[in-house]
């Protein structure tokens, strides 16, 4: 067990619905050390890859994002789920539809911060259905940028996710991989 | 001028409306090297203050908010505008009107995040009207825990949020405080 999985298992719980609560150090209250580790990991992962830009969608992708951005020494571009008054630039947008929100956000990402030679390493906190991955990977291709690799904090691996991913040609790396969150059990992956 | 200044100065750019872009940044790419040394600055200027914990609100907060909680090496929480499915527990909530978004967002914490004996340090992105950190303030008191400090990033110092959260006898410091943008110009103030 790596040291994410082992705060899941001491910190996680499951609640009904296949949903696991991780809000005592990442989804709402953040540890920042545990952060900061999550990062050097996917610059780890990524490192030989030339990666030019680390992008996440508000708000829980934001913490894990910053943390990888400061280990490649690249920017941060954090995808907008609500148009603020201050983007009026040209947008990049798309539909993503949240699973655990039960809502459809337009996202999006002003069109100046992604260019055609950008190396774009995708972060997200949860990778389940894939939504959010997609959503993010579409805006990389509009702007001609190329999605180099995708790094997910906490996988449910026994849903599409990472199979929807994974056929659209991505490079996946989870830092943990749940099996199975049966009986409120967390089980993760053993073979990764 | 200091670090931050500069970069204002550099990037930033002044919208209609009195409105403060620096998206290059802080509020939509962020260059996560700039926000670890705003956590730096913050977490000197309230070292001795005991702090326990860092809080903030989702999204542009985050940053700065989880590199302060770094070097503090105490948890962070930003408030939720929007409730996720895994918030079930009791929540804290208070009502955040946003001049730049206009609209009211339904601000919360879980309240198990905060009690009677933690000192707070309150972080933001930006202060104009005060009216994010006053609910966020609000929040704490409702836990009756102490907010020990408020750390904002960019100051609007012609508008009314510092001399509001001062009359509420909070400790407030500032990295950058503007002292106008008229004429499509940044000023800032000269004493500090």
């Amino acid at each position: 067990m790596n040291f994410l999985e082992k705060r899941i298992q001491q910190e996680g719980s499951v609640l009904d619905g296949n949903v696991l609560k991780v809000d005592q150090f990442l989804t709402h209250q953040v540890d920042a050390q545990l952060m900061q580790k999550i990062g050097e990991e996917f610059a780890a992962k990524f490192q030989a890859k030339n990666i030019t830009k680390v992008i996440t969608i508000e708000a829980s992708g934001i913490a894990p994002a910053v943390f990888t951005g400061l280990s490649l020494g690249v920017p941060v571009i954090f995808a907008r789920k609500q148009k603020s008054v201050t983007m009026e630039d040209e947008l990049l947008c798309t539909e993503v539809y949240s699973y655990t929100k039960k809502v459809t956000s337009t996202v999006s990402i002003s069109s100046k911060f992604l260019t055609p030679t950008d190396n774009v390493l995708v972060i997200d906190d949860f990778l389940a259905n894939g939504q959010a991955a997609l959503g993010l990977s579409e805006l990389c291709q509009k702007a001609g940028a190329t999605v180099t690799g995708i790094g997910i904090v906490i996988e449910k691996s026994f849903q599409s996710g990472r199979e929807l991913l994974e056929k659209a040609g991505f490079d996946v790396y989870s830092l943990a991989r749940i099996a199975s969150l049966e009986n409120q059990q967390v089980q993760f992956l053993t073979e990764k």
